[in-house]
């Protein structure tokens, strides 16, 4: 392909539009224009990429005899209210793009399919013999983010890879979910990415074991923590850890552990409370009031207790009550904390927020006119360990020292509920700290277990005669965040450095001077042999200063440049690698023998830095 | 690929969803699933089909220079309202399904991409020296139709590959417009398909040229009218042609041309009123009345005058009033009936349908509500050279036998608006008459000329130093209608007969009984050998009867069969094509050097009957 011909349009500064490197490149380098917040169209560079990691991905799906196919984008409400997910996905969380059609049927634009595979799978696999099956589809996938941002890496509309497997037995579905992360490690190795497997939360998707991949990255959006042997790594959504020990409280606990009212006059916070009494932020029980908000219309307050140095993890807590009330109350559509707005809407007196404890009265709750009249009350391991702590008193401007959980009359459930931090130390192995690194999210698989073909009916017939629902995983590779990803990870002060295997060309030659005959023929010469040797090869004819073409090339990221100049005339040319930006002189002659087979050992991805 | 491994369920019987011969089939065969109306789900053989269509698709676009990209199925409805096209496809013709978002911005799902392509073309292409460019994408478009039926051939969720070029002057565009209708040329050939192009109605699109290409079928939804010497073909939508010469009416006109009454009670046919008074259709002007709504409010009711024998072309019409109104109304919404319905919600008196004359007073829309008060008036042709005419009174059983256009003091603008008709005679040479045929339209091309540039205000900087307006042109094939349009085409009674270009699989090798070690063995090794020699292969290792198996791959239609039955102890095979059904016997060991250079012919499109 000639340059000129390529609608190359680069732009010499940052848009104001981007705020991460790769964004601000992929704009710059002519690779991408927004169309609307989270909406882009992938300019013919950018597709080149695009085709090129789904390719890899192509081949190492059917490397495991993976299907390929391609499932509808607009889904009809019903199979996501068999599934019990149209709610969530609509009103809930609302990431689900949803319009009604001419004859008013309800459809959603998919941002996964699940329903739609399964409601499939149960008309097409009707037999133990016909399993297991592992079906995938490379396609534009939607979600209406609240904040759509960073180009391609949190976008309303991107393109995905999405598996489903289908299994009689919890074994082969443990078999695919393992071969899934071998294809899953070679993807993103061929892709020159360094990725790494964090454990992670299965969110809205569901099931009992799921595992994400992620791309390292400063501009991640994701934290992830990993103990320093790299035995763990988990994503701090999900992770788990041992929180650092707690001092025990000067004192101890009165004798009916009741606490002694302490004056703590507008000290509503941890840090106020401790410093002006000399507490420890881990000696204090902290409560936090929240509402959950289920779709068959149940509003549930939440009473949380944790230890005053700990942070609630939100997600932690979400799955708790997704296990407790999913079955019959459907799916959480939201929790927020409890307000005192809330308190007002439901007719309630307020509440001395700041100097709550765990030993608030139900009676707060009597007469609501939508909210449950009882808390759900749950309590942090860190902080039901506690013998005796400090403690709001529930009225205003008082405290409690010394209280014990037996003392206030508590036992409340006891769950890991708090957000794992770096410094913790880890479960395996007590000696290591968690490390923080953050990471952008590019694959993520899971063990879906039995819940979408048990909701859904999806059954076969076993070997002994039965019928029974399929065993499922499903397995997501996001392929246009992983393009960006691969810029965030490669690229320098003056553009892009593609990694071979992705890079929408391997090689551009550019003649210095185009007005030169002898450059001119050379370049066209190496341009066709080049392309005969069925390398993916640009030639640089424009009329540009030599500077322009060379800044250009860096900027878009062609992995090699053939400069050819005034040493045309000897018959030399340059050869620049854009990555480490190594270059060396030789024979035009010999540039084919040279250039094509390490050309050829980069598109394995391996020899990628 | 193994049958075993492919997820292949058959189905014995047509399905009931089904009409025509191509829907039943794919469904029966395994190709595809309907998920929703209009809406199918491509399973893993309908996959590989429609991924060859695509790449034979790309192939002769590259071969053209043309750059391939992907733009956004999510498009702001902003864009659409600077063209002008937002009302028209939302609440006229509907066929834009949209949505809210969690913002509250209205999204159309793209139909169509002209609005996207010209902002960006706008943003990216500055100066006449990047012209002529013409990009193009293979993507899953929507439209909301009213019936969406036929399986893949009018569905709401489909695959097209369309492609918009721009240019610095019409010379450029016209170029770019042969060098599209050669490719599809190539395209359709190379898919084994027998299409026609035709003259074509450039509907919504708009744009002063455009040509179809049109699948020849039974079950084609469109008319197709063309001349004998094939110098002539158009889609009925837009064909023009010679009406039959008109009989003069007996007795001529009347001295003042106003006519005679003569009564005509409850004739209020042209057929009714002809028998009972010895007239011929054609010596009668015929009224229809209309209304025609615009998106900016304008109700205008329309007369059209007719000769009795002919049909009103409503597309015809539709055009007429899109050019008289477009730019100062807005987009035609709709065109419907002047009913008595109407009449009453605008308070008028009811008119006398059925005696209706072209002299119809303006004053009978006095005081409409929301209609313009004056008709606007059109005549066809064959209608306007009627030297005198039987036409309604404007009162009950009444008509007037021997008026004139200028006896009845009428001069309406004179169009063409009739339907062109099979057995009419040709333009170009009236001894031959235009003859039927029905087609799927494949693919559609158009000179757009620069309607949308011109309204968006995408500019490009003349080598004069001005700035103008792109010329555009747009050019569309219909890839998953295709892929069905090719079964319309090659099927039996048996199954489908794929053209081997665009076969999900070359050959597939049968093992007649998979229990005899010497047959299986000599089938896996024939798969591996043409497996190995690049050929798309697939082994029927089902542990069935051998009539079962080869019952299943004539009904998936693959093209060769290699049969390895009790022959295979002397080392000798079967091979039948599935087209022409033709077998042959053979030696195992000579097979490939006999068939690969026969399916490598195949692969062209040109050997394929």
């Amino acid at each position: 392909m000639r340059v000129s011909r390529l609608m190359l349009v680069t732009l010499r500064d940052d848009p104001a539009e981007a705020e991460i490197p790769s964004h601000k490149l992929l704009l710059r380098a002519g690779y991408i224009r927004r169309l609307a917040p989270g909406i882009y169209a992938y300019l013919p560079l950018m597709w080149r990429v695009l085709r090129k990691v789904s390719q890899v991905v192509r081949e190492e799906m059917e490397r495991t005899g993976a299907l390929e196919t391609l499932l509808p984008q607009l889904q009809p409400a019903e199979l996501w209210q068999r599934s019990g997910r149209w709610a969530g996905y609509t009103d809930g969380e609302g990431i689900m793009f949803h319009l009604e059609d001419r004859q008013g049927r309800q459809l959603g634009l998919g941002p996964t399919h699940e329903e739609v595979i399964t409601a499939l799978a149960g008309d097409l696999l009707r037999s133990y013999r016909q399993l297991p099956v592992n079906l995938y589809q490379i396609q534009t996938k939607f979600r209406d983010e609240i904040r759509p941002r960073f180009g391609l890496m949190r976008g309303r509309e991107f393109i995905m890879k999405d598996a489903y497997s289908f299994h009689a037995d919890e074994d082969s579905l443990r078999e695919t979910y393992a071969a899934m992360d071998g294809a899953y490690r070679r993807i993103f190795a061929r892709c020159g990415l360094r990725a790494v497997a964090v454990e992670a939360d299965s969110g809205a998707i569901g099931g009992s074991a799921s595992q994400e991949f992620m791309v390292t990255a400063e501009a991640g959006e994701d934290l992830i923590l990993t103990s320093p042997d790299g035995q763990y790594a988990a994503n701090q959504e999900r992770a788990v850890s041992l929180a650092p020990a707690a001092t025990p409280l000067a004192g101890g606990a009165l004798a009916d552990g009741q606490g002694e009212p302490l004056s703590t006059p507008r000290q509503t916070s941890i840090e106020a409370l401790s410093a002006a009494h000399g507490f420890l932020p881990c000696q204090v029980v902290k409560v936090l009031l929240l509402v959950a908000r289920f779709e068959q219309g149940l509003e549930q307050p939440v009473l949380v207790s944790l230890r005053g140095d700990q942070q609630l993890n939100e997600v932690k807590l979400a799955n708790a009550l997704a296990a407790r009330f999913g079955q019959t109350h459907g799916a959480l559509l939201a929790l927020a904390p409890l307000s005192e707005e809330g308190l007002i809407r439901e007719g309630l007196q307020c509440l001395p927020f700041g100097f709550l404890g765990p030993q608030l009265d139900d009676r707060v709750l009597a007469g609501a006119r939508q909210w449950q009249p009882t808390f759900l009350r749950f309590r942090d391991h860190t902080a039901a360990s506690l013998e005796t702590f400090v403690c709001g008193a529930n009225s205003p401007d008082e405290h409690l020292v010394g209280a014990t959980w037996a003392g206030l009359g508590q036992n409340p459930e006891t769950l890991d509920l708090r957000s794992a931090q770096p410094g913790d130390r880890c479960h395996h192995d007590p000696a290591q700290t968690l490390e923080a690194r953050r990471g952008i999210e590019v694959g993520h698989i899971f063990q879906l277990g039995r819940k979408y073909s048990t909701a859904m009916e999806a059954r076969f017939a076993t070997e002994a005669g039965g019928e029974e629902p399929f065993w499922m995983g499903c397995y997501g590779i996001g392929v246009s965040r992983l393009a960006q990803a691969a810029v965030e990870q490669h690229h320098d002060g003056n553009g892009i450095c593609w990694p071979l295997a992705i890079a929408p060309y391997e090689v551009i030659v550019v003649p210095a001077n185009v007005a030169d005959d002898q450059q001119r023929n050379l370049a066209e010469r190496l341009y066709d042999e080049l392309g005969n040797a069925g390398v993916d090869v640009l030639l640089d004819d424009r009329p540009e200063r030599a500077g322009v073409k060379f800044k250009d090339s860096e900027l878009i990221g062609i992995p090699w440049r053939v400069v050819v100049g005034r040493g045309a005339a000897d018959g030399r040319v340059e050869l620049v690698e854009r990555q480490g930006g190594g270059s060396e002189e030789l024979a035009a002659g010999s540039l084919l023998e040279q250039l094509v087979p390490r050309i050829q050992a980069q598109r394995c991805g391996l020899s990628e830095g």
